[in-house]
């Protein structure tokens, strides 16, 4: 067997799952560690019975978080555990020579002051912050490549991302009047059952939640700083509204997705066309990011790695749909992305 | 028994089955005629089984549109029928004295030419357009309670200016930069099946529709004109946004409720407070209008007549955020409270 | 105001909000305590936003559970408790004059060593429980009117004993070889968050559980046993079964209802048309069982009071499906129906 | 490329689109030819856009059904089309020398006029019929190894068979008394709209529908006859059962997903260890059936080709519990599966 052996970290939740499962299709990396912080660190195929028979050779017992032993069985460690083990756990495999991939946000916001606000606790590694790459592939490739430790980006930082930074760049539409309105399905709040979690209270329902405070809209505006310049003084247009963009998240009553409705004005002249162009011209040749010409819908991208996005001009603004699978291309998918890069191998395998 | 007797014609729909439903329970009005367009008029107790039992003394057995049968049985005709049924039943049963509340489209537009865009037919009957009443009751009691011939508001406008009417009229938002990002659960599609709305299609989905071209968004418009003065020449605001308020429309994967999130650009000066007490004043004793200090999910209002609305400011813009059930408050439910206002009854009489 | 003044202990879960709900629009009864067990006693209508403005005169804050006061104001009142805190407090309340509708399991099992069984704690109120009326309504009607202490049903035995009765009793089918498949909602398992109840994990399921030993197992078989005679030494028939019904209850990815789909073996000689007469005879006059054609659906029943039953032979078996909501007739519904039979209202009110 | 091209017929159902999806994957086999009876044959990736980017190197043009042209391009068809067109393409594809894996039930029922009975229109290819192999794989691997034509089985028959037939050959439980009592998701169905199908209509909601007269009840029976030799005067059993399961579907308000709970008759002295072990040794070594110590959940087996099968007595009675994917191992799974055996292919590739 000449796969490579990656560990993942952090197993039992719902990125775990997914990561696991896409691995276990993947033709060149194979599951070599399960590492769990539990007391009892379970089978993961009794914690998942879907797994029964599927992981192929992959030992589906997890054991304990053990740095040297992670670093003599793998090449790589993907994190699928709360942001501070995240910080506790990173600099420890990469010492050892094991990169690795956080799924975490403990390495998302470069100042840790902005981390520390929208995280309610420190930042505890600072070095690795610095040297951190953030994954956002399609913007990042070249960078993710060479990096050891590679930030993979929120779910909804994503796909605003994706949508926004080329319509940005080519100065199509104002970024000082972004508002990005995004729905995601109930597995981006985690395998913890909460008490707006049940299905009888998130079932046949629908709710905005952290308006304008969510974690995830210092990121998104991080994004639009790195990539699409967005910033300094600037951006703001004449329209009065912030330099920042608004994100309004609500919650879906569904397992997985995450559709964004992205609202701007538009630079004078622009029309539905112009959008297009940009985006297409932006993705052409991409394998996971599809330019279409109608608004997508959620089932278009679920348990696919594709970002669907389309943008039109209408009755003044600009309206730009985005769509995509909250645990693939917002979290596992872009890991595995991302980690094929950091390990040499072909961007897409096991993603197909 | 003195229980006022009504019709409804065109039960077998949703809303139809919405108004039985209400009415069975109200203390002083009574199905009395049940009328169906169908060749073999259906029981509607074998159309919708859960009627069964349900609908105390009145006859489960659909008729036919006999206008001068209605006339004789009933004060007041409900009409849950294609838009032109309706505007060829409607004069028929006013000119013999009925009353009518329409739940069809036919009479919402004042404009006839804008009627005949949006909806893609002629308008054939422009008397009764010209005095019917555009039922949207909080803003239009008084008028509603003379009307003979209500035009019942569609589901999405009227959450929609119930949260904006107060704030345009305040001067605290710029009618100017108005977005309204809607969701709608299916059974606003529509009891005939269609592609889209089969639950494989439409469960575990999102997607955004129709924007920027919904029929309703000429009927938000009217309403902002009409009620909060927003018009000729004005409104725009500096954001170079068009002075009509965009409407963008989803379709949930749930049965039923609208839950519309709500942008604009608030005055200078204009906080969170500020919005927060206009709605509250503005509906103040109001018994189907809750001004929320947290943001309405669907759950709040599913099945009863309320509207939940919060505003707020946050990041230099207003996010306002209103729920209604669409077959309730969004249809039969505002239906039936006008009804109620047109025969001299209680406001609220069976809408508890 | 004339209305009867009730007490509902526990009203923070879901059968003490449907409890409200129903007695909101009940012409003769009013809410007048609503008793927590919590430290710091919510208001009703902030736990749950969709009562806001929906409870009359009702007043929405929660107090202590306190016996004297509840007595000071209340006829009766509705336990919606934990099994040992009902029989803790229904005593207390019924030494005050306070009759008890106990919506626990607490007094539904006859014999206190079934009950300790079945749900693992001693039975601490023996003199309750032998004067407590098991309150089946269409089947104790009249045992009912003269209680002080009711015991109202399990939501799986209430369809199940409602469906089987009569046809054992008429000698229709082997009460030996009844299977009672069973599916619920999730709102079943109670307003705690588990880990199974989360809509990741129950939404776009379905799965069976407690597979013969469900604590309501004992309960329909005592049902059997009390309503129609099934037991000593008999039953059992030539099938080889046990002369016990087997109840397999199943988990369904939706709020509410339950579905009893139930097989047993014919006496020689019946058909459909004989389980569908002694349904009907056994059923004739009842304002909420209907006995159908066909067979029903959850949408037939979902939030009435109504049980939709239909029975027939096919390939040597009966086959009866009995379809109610669990919260309203499996159980505040049928709550709320035995409370106007104690107290002397029309057994209906509130239920339409 | 050396990969074994097939062809789709009728690839705009949910089983067409299941196999893209999973011939996509596949290591060795690669889609050719899309056919489509429709007179304007689409763009697969139009009528699916999650197919967008998503199909390798197959052309997304669906194309005439050209039996020169599919035999001239491909080596194998998967027939996803009404049974009466199947019986019409499979003979004219085979002499073509086009192997066939028919998805429809033209080829399921030996007995023709069991077929025509059950299907309502007269069997037109009784030779294909008569050399025909019923591909369930697990119980006929060898037959389809060296098949032309597979049946490929129903998706309720194929867990009921799997369930059953390895505890009736070993005589653990009375053949005469098996109730299949069964759920599925609505895709089973098919894509076409239909009144019950709705997402208003079949969501929130659960239903026994073809209560003994569904198609795939004398499938079931079949398959207890050719497995399990039940049949010939025999199994009766001393019930007074019928000698043929019951079999009991239900509509769930899922997408996908087959729960089986199956009730019999254990022999004398079977307990529940006897019926776990004669499943685990019958299925031993398969990579596609899991041997449960606990009643399996759909979430276990959606979106894979297994089956997991739980069996226990319980109060006299065998229960037995099989979960599948309707529309894997329930149908385009189970097709691939048999595909990879017809091609000499490792029979799980592309499954995993």
């Amino acid at each position: 067997m000449s796969k490579i052996p990656v560990a993942i970290l952090g197993p039992t939740g719902y990125t775990g799952l997914e990561l696991i499962e896409l691995i276990s299709r993947h033709p060149s990396m194979r599951v070599a560690y399960l590492a769990s912080a539990r007391a009892n660190a379970p089978r993961i195929d009794q914690e998942f019975p879907r797994l029964r028979g599927r992981m192929g050779d992959a030992d589906p017992q997890c054991r304990a978080i053990d740095h040297g032993a992670i670093a003599d069985a793998c090449r790589l460690a993907f994190l699928c555990l709360p942001h501070e083990a995240a910080m506790e756990h990173a600099p420890a495999l990469l010492v050892r020579g094991v990169k690795v991939v956080d799924l975490s946000a403990a390495y998302r916001l470069k100042d840790p002051a902005v981390y520390e606000k929208a995280y309610g606790h420190p930042h505890t590694d600072r070095a690795g912050l610095e040297h951190a790459v953030y994954g956002l592939t399609e913007l990042a490739r070249d960078r993710v490549r060479g990096a050891t430790l590679c930030a993979n980006p929120g779910c909804y930082p994503t796909a605003a991302a994706l949508a926004l930074v080329p319509l940005i760049k080519a100065g199509l539409i104002d970024p000082g009047t972004v508002i990005v309105n995004a729905a995601s399905g109930v597995s981006g709040a985690g395998r913890e059952p909460k008490a707006h979690t049940t299905l009888v209270e998130a079932g046949e329902n629908y709710s905005a939640y952290g308006i304008g405070s969510h974690r995830h809209q210092p990121e998104i505006n991080q994004s639009l700083r790195m990539y699409a310049g967005v910033g300094a003084g600037g951006g703001g247009g004449g329209g009065g509204g912030s330099a920042e963009a608004l994100f309004v998240p609500h919650l879906l009553p569904i397992e997985r997705g995450i559709l964004e409705t992205i609202y701007a004005l538009p630079r004078p002249g622009v029309d539905t066309r112009a959008l297009h162009e940009a985006l297409a011209a932006a993705y052409a040749g991409e394998p996971f990011v599809a330019v279409r010409q109608e608004a997508p819908t959620l089932r278009d991208v679920q348990r696919t790695n594709m970002v669907h996005v389309n943008a039109r001009v209408v009755a003044g603004r600009a309206v730009i749909v985005a769509a995509i699978d909250n645990l693939t291309k917002g979290a596992s998918g872009q890991a595995l992305q991302n980690a094929n890069l950091m390990l040499g191998l072909d961007e897409t395998a096991g993603l197909g």
